[in-house]
């Protein structure tokens, strides 16, 4: 088949690691990237971009300086650039994230949890 | 609430046309836009950018001059710049689209179905 369908579940059967965003897919220069999240992350920021967080299953937590958001699936929130945050998934949770080709998990922290950039499945 | 999650299936309940794509979000010059589709659509090409279709809810079919892909909830598919292509939806369908903002949804055909653009809900 020349045209295939990218499907969620199947890619996310495809890795087991937490916070390590896999691309599936790219529009321009930007990128759809499927993750599973469990645990907190670190705070970070992006300066130059704003950052898109969609979740496909379970819940999500984005921490603000002066707040938060709680999504479940079949919900979404764009993150202003140059808004510090954190993720937190209390259990394990699946998102997708839409943000420029070339965007560090981390942004300007420098974390354990800095994951490769650019990894296809 | 300073931060308030986008939900789908609450901004699906406020429209009932079809072809007619509602600005969701916005993530630096891209937009979110949420339709509902049924029926035949127009074929027609965005010649300066990609197009992203993700299926929320029904099966969508995007035909191409050389070929086809179908689409069912959880799926979704990148529609390469100057790609001429057109969706049908046998049965009622609700896609999340993500394009540059100022993206015209009938491309470069003239049709009853161009809808307004930057309409938000």
């Amino acid at each position: 088949m020349k045209y295939e369908p990218i499907n969620f579940n199947e890619k996310y059967g495809l890795f087991t690691e937490t916070w390590s965003p896999k691309v599936i897919a790219e529009m321009n220069d930007y990128q759809f990237k499927l993750a599973k999240v469990e645990g907190e992350f670190v705070w970070h920021v992006h300066d130059d971009t704003d950052e898109t967080f969609v979740v496909i299953s379970g819940t999500l937590v984005i921490e603000f300086r002066d707040g938060g958001v709680t999504l479940n699936e079949g919900e979404m929130f764009v993150i202003p650039k140059g808004v510090e945050h954190r993720p937190i998934a209390e259990n394990l949770c699946k998102i997708l994230l839409i943000e420029p080709k070339g965007i560090i998990n981390t942004g300007d922290s420098d974390s354990v949890l800095t994951a490769d950039n650019d990894v296809w499945i």
